[in-house]
């Protein structure tokens, strides 16, 4: 598994645009074989086809060539499905004719064991050499619908709905539930493929295509796993700028999945509470079912972005309004009053024995009146205090007695949401296929997308919410972005404990609490008399980690007698143990008022050095409550962090305490999350505890750091 | 809004299973009338229908009846469609013909205002006097597809199919959107109503005559609200008893669902986690999409219950069991391991490529061998480590081009499932309808129901191994179940503090720290002296809540002179207040280790006594992290509301203490809860704070009654 360079990354066209193909190994033995070629031959292609099969003249009811050498051109891309064994040849052959290009169907490689990993090894090095740009192996093929270029190994179902939604699965059999359920939701595709084993090209290379090619507006993903994050990133990130919307359904989420996933695809799965919070970073919806993945992408495709969360509903059941608000809790999305002007003009709407509130159940007066939901639309749709609207209403799913009245009466509607000064949504109660005489109505009426159910609905506006957040906030940042500057360290190796960490902390502008260094009682003591008391002494030894398993942090010593005996006890204890570098530290001893936090970086094996950030004690302990950032991030990001703890309201005072300043609390993270990133591969982790965070200031007074091997 | 007796109650069958039926205020300008008319015309019913129309001869082409005196006979129902003003006169005149039962459709009642409240009434008051079953007004009919009886006022798409799921509604707005996904999920329904007002029938009536049908088998609710829960817990415990599954839609989860319900029906919406709360002790499925409501309805109605949670898969793709994998994990179903007899039998199955380990991906290698899936199917179920399998197939959509071998290969599949020893379902990948073609292939192959995608899919068996395990559980205790004894007690008004909460708990067998009231120093010390040291001595005043703010509770007293200073200054306090009936109370001091509950039971306006268990401070202050049950409960239900807190590790000694002993803990919870439930009407609140639980026993420490008004 490697990773191409970016002249091939560039090179893309001849696999995924080929004016001509060649199917090596067609016979009519192979369902694939047959289903490939009758793909191509129902689409809009207008390249050439060959079929290459050297012991039978004739397959599929065509002619067929002994060998690619024996083809009338230099094909753009060959697509293979011979015997494992003989894939290497064929590439040769393949790349010694002029061809650049490749599809590998065949199985039989990474995914089977030692001996298939060798082949596959085999087909990469010469893939490499060579500069072929390679598709697979264990894949099966890609739909390029932008293009009416089908070379893919599984019957598509028809019709093939073409739009702006591209799809890069780590999944073959998922890939015909992708398409079916798409279609379902009449959402049109630009683009699909199955990746296979990714020996050559990658998740991540395809994701580039799709981003450059100005017929995809959204990147839906089906992800195992991450192979390349820092790639993912980057890739990621010009997505989010480009304004193209990612969505990813990325399984492993379960310890159980995660082995599923091993056995399927020998890919490592990261820690899912990591993986989250890169993807949200990244702005990259993560979702949990195909549905979600689908109806997501089909929003963001069709509305692109939302000014905010503010939503207006015009539903003609009162039902259905209340799972709308139910759901929209879930999902953070707010349903404010409606303004005075927007009832007064509601109530020459709506019919009495409606109600005009937001959510607006205009009733089902609808029935005798079709002009109601539409009326009442732009009534709401005006009313300032609301970002977009959604109006509830289904698409009929067979031809009723009068389909130009039908027409009329959506192509009204959707001339209505059109003319509306605010982004309006149209959602379906339940989800439910779009029949084919729905598509015709849409296509007839203009009428836009529907959203499949309240249920998925609600869900995929609140990722289309989030998402539209994260892209302002990304253009704002790239305007002021500046390059982190690496740290210079000597001698970073090994374990540095307190002093010596919080020494190089306090060096690049962190908040630690001031501290002496003292081998002697008498040095302990001049150091208390110039904190001033109360201090707080504290055991330091070569390599010793946990200091107050062996009592060596003393509290709230009053005195230079306290501070003697503190030292002195210590320093006996330690030697009891033998410990070498005995000495002790002394601090000013901080107000007990205050929360205490813990700040820690470490090194995700797939994400690299990532913050956690949560409350010390019981709250990481027991509950868990810690908020993740993959480094690099921002003091937004953070303060975004931290508010969303469980135990946030405890920093904002609810035991009593004066309230933290959280922005200045994020400041200091963000300063010790800055170092973390700009000391780079040589951290292996850091951590603050406790930092102590309080009305009057925010402050280490203890740190650790351990440096990477 | 009342409710009717027990003997209206019986009386459903006029109504439901008329053998006459007369529309009244039939006419050709009303959708509803010919909806209404149609929908009887077009079903199976064998009985006589009549249109009554004062001024028209002739409508929907039939002839008019001038009043219900003319009818020729005494019909069953009576559909009334007047308007609202004419709608007394027309029940009375009904009445005094002799029929029984009438449905009203007619709106401008009860949720119009008070005029409408009014006219509300007087239907009641005669409905009542004359024994007349009558459903509605503003309601919709209803669809007793079972009988083949149809009278209903909105459009039915066809088919209607017909099977043994049972839907009460109270939003008949949303009834097309369950009759629409039902179908798309080819699911037989028995019976739909929407119950519009409620005004005399409500929903417990109609879920009496269902579970007392015989084609129902599953009830599936939409519920606004729960009028009459005493009601309701009665009809859900029979129904329970009774083998006959009840899913429910509830919606005002959120604030603002509760306020779009309001302005909707004028009914309360209780309180969302007493909701909760009381609809999982009674077995009630809650869900929270129609999806849901009817993917899980659907589930119960074809596999009845589960044995355990131990689930098989077999898929043919990785990424779908993938998707499995991480659903299962939310929904608390496990995937074992299979044994290695199951993983022997499986590599003579499955392909070379794959891996024989749950779940089990059998791989595209299908497309070859049918036979794949079946026969790894049947060697999963035997694995003793699992209660039930599933199989990932989906149903074609359209007619392939061999359909006889296509139903061949769905009956062999049947028949394989209906052989095993174990339940099994059919899980589709994506949300999709099963389309007409599919309902044939079903019909003809003798296929059984397939969940509507692994989202919602996994998420209903999920549901139905919850409702299994309250099913068994309900049967189990009602062999053993007694009457719980009225508690009597004197002067049971205000609030009784401390002392007498205290003394009353412990007289009724709640372990309780022992404690004595002192009017003096020398009364308190002596009670010291005969408990030994540490004491703790507390302020006892006439209605004095809470101790704490006035410095009136002092832990750790050591001797007399520490309890003689607590005493005569928490006198001294009480007096400078004012206050009256001044005493302390002296109580051993018992040890700080363990972990302090607050266990409390207050009245839930919809529900009643309602139990909270809790860990005391942040954990209910901040965390919210408290476990509700409506009263009366069980031990075992107890036992396991402890057990779901998030602070639950902290007993089991995650912080060091010695665990708590759970079940004993459980014990002494249960008699706090059954002395609140034998005081009934007379408790308001009953609250232990804190509830010491440790090692070495459970003690309430402090205990406030508040008497009901």
């Amino acid at each position: 598994m490697t990773t191409t360079t970016s002249d091939q990354r560039t090179d893309l066209r001849p696999l995924f645009e080929p004016q001509s193909i060649a199917l090596i190994g067609a016979t009519d033995k192979s369902m694939w074989s047959l289903n490939t070629f009758l793909n191509i031959q129902g689409s809009d292609f207008t390249g050439r086809t060959y079929l290459v099969n050297p012991r039978t003249p004739e397959v599929h009811g065509e002619k067929t060539y002994q060998s690619i050498a024996d083809l009338p051109e230099v094909v753009d891309l060959v697509f293979v499905m011979v015997p494992t064994g003989a894939v290497l040849g064929t590439l040769k052959e393949a790349v010694a004719a002029g061809t650049r290009a490749a599809v590998v169907l065949t199985s039989g490689f990474g995914e089977v064991g030692e001996e298939g990993k060798r082949l596959e090894q085999e087909i990469v090095d010469f893939a490499e050499e060579s500069g072929l740009a390679l598709l697979g192996p264990n894949g099966n093929g890609f739909i390029n619908a932008a293009k009416g270029i089908t070379p893919y190994g599984l019957p598509i179902g028809r019709p093939l709905i073409t739009g702006n939604v591209g799809f890069v699965l780590q999944s073959g059999a998922l890939a015909s539930a992708v398409l079916g359920f798409a279609q379902s939701r009449n959402i049109g595709i630009s683009f699909l493929t199955a990746m296979g084993n990714e020996a050559v090209l990658s998740v991540t290379d395809v994701m580039q295509y799709l981003i450059d090619s100005p017929e995809t507006d959204v990147i839906a993903l089906f992800l195992e796993s991450v192979r390349d994050t820092e790639e993912f990133r980057r890739i990621a990130k010009k997505a989010l700028l480009a304004g193209k919307p990612i969505v990813a359904l990325k399984v492993g989420r379960s310890e159980l999945g995660a082995q599923a996933a091993l056995a399927h695809t020998g890919a490592l799965v990261g820690d899912n509470a990591v993986n989250s919070a890169a993807f949200d970073q990244m702005g990259v919806a993560r979702v949990t079912s195909v549905e979600d993945l689908i109806v997501t992408a089909g929003l963001f495709a069709s509305v692109g972005s939302l000014p905010g969360n503010r939503m207006g509903v015009v539903t003609p059941s009162g039902g259905a309004s209340e799972v709308i608000a139910d759901r929209s809790q879930d999902e953070g999305i707010e349903l404010p009053p409606f303004g005075p002007e927007t009832i007064e003009a509601l109530s020459e709407i709506v019919p009495s024995f409606g109600t005009p509130q937001n959510p607006l159940d205009v009733t089902g007066y609808v029935v005798i009146d079709r002009t109601l939901t539409r009326r009442a639309l732009e009534v709401v749709a005006k009313d300032p205090g609301i970002d977009f609207a959604i109006l509830n209403m289904e698409l009929p799913k067979v031809e009723g007695p009068d389909h130009a009245g039908t027409v009329e009466n959506f192509k009204a509607s959707a001339d209505a949401i059109k003319a509306l000064s605010k982004p309006a949504m149209v959602i379906g109660t339940a989800l439910t296929d779009i029949t084919e005489y729905g598509r015709r109505l849409q296509a007839e009426s203009g009428y836009p997308y529907v959203l499949g159910g309240i249920d998925r609905g609600i869900h995929a506006i609140g990722r289309v919410i989030a998402w539209s957040e994260r892209h302002r906030a990304a253009l704002a940042a790239e305007a002021d972005a500046v390059e982190a500057a690496p740290i210079e360290v000597e001698g970073a190796t090994g374990m540095w404990t307190e002093h010596q960490a919080a020494q190089f902390l306090a060096d690049n502008g962190v908040a630690v609490v001031p501290s002496r260094l003292a081998k002697t009682a008498e040095e302990a003591i001049a150091a208390a008399e110039e904190y001033g008391y109360p201090v707080v002494v504290k055991a330091v030894a070569d390599g010793l980690g946990h200091k107050s398993d062996i009592g060596g942090v003393r509290l709230n010593l009053m005195d230079a007698d306290d501070v003697r005996n503190a030292h002195d006890q210590i320093v006996e204890a330690l030697e009891g143990l033998g410990s070498t570098g005995i000495q002790t530290i002394v601090q000013p001893q901080r107000s007990a008022d205050g929360v205490e936090l813990i700040v820690g970086v470490v090194r995700d094996p797939a994400w690299g050095l990532t913050l956690a950030v949560g409350l010390g004690g019981i709250w990481v302990e027991i509950m868990k409550d810690a908020a993740l950032r993959v480094l690099p991030t921002t003091q937004d990001e953070i303060k975004k962090a931290i508010t969303s703890l469980r135990a946030y309201p405890l920093l904002q005072g609810a035991r009593g305490t004066k309230p933290v300043d959280i922005d200045a609390l994020a400041s200091e993270v963000a300063k010790i999350a800055d170092v973390a990133y700009r000391l780079g591969d040589r951290l292996e982790a850091l951590e603050i505890n406790p930092l102590r965070a309080a009305a009057d200031g925010n402050e280490a007074l203890d740190a650790l750091i351990t440096w990477a091997e």
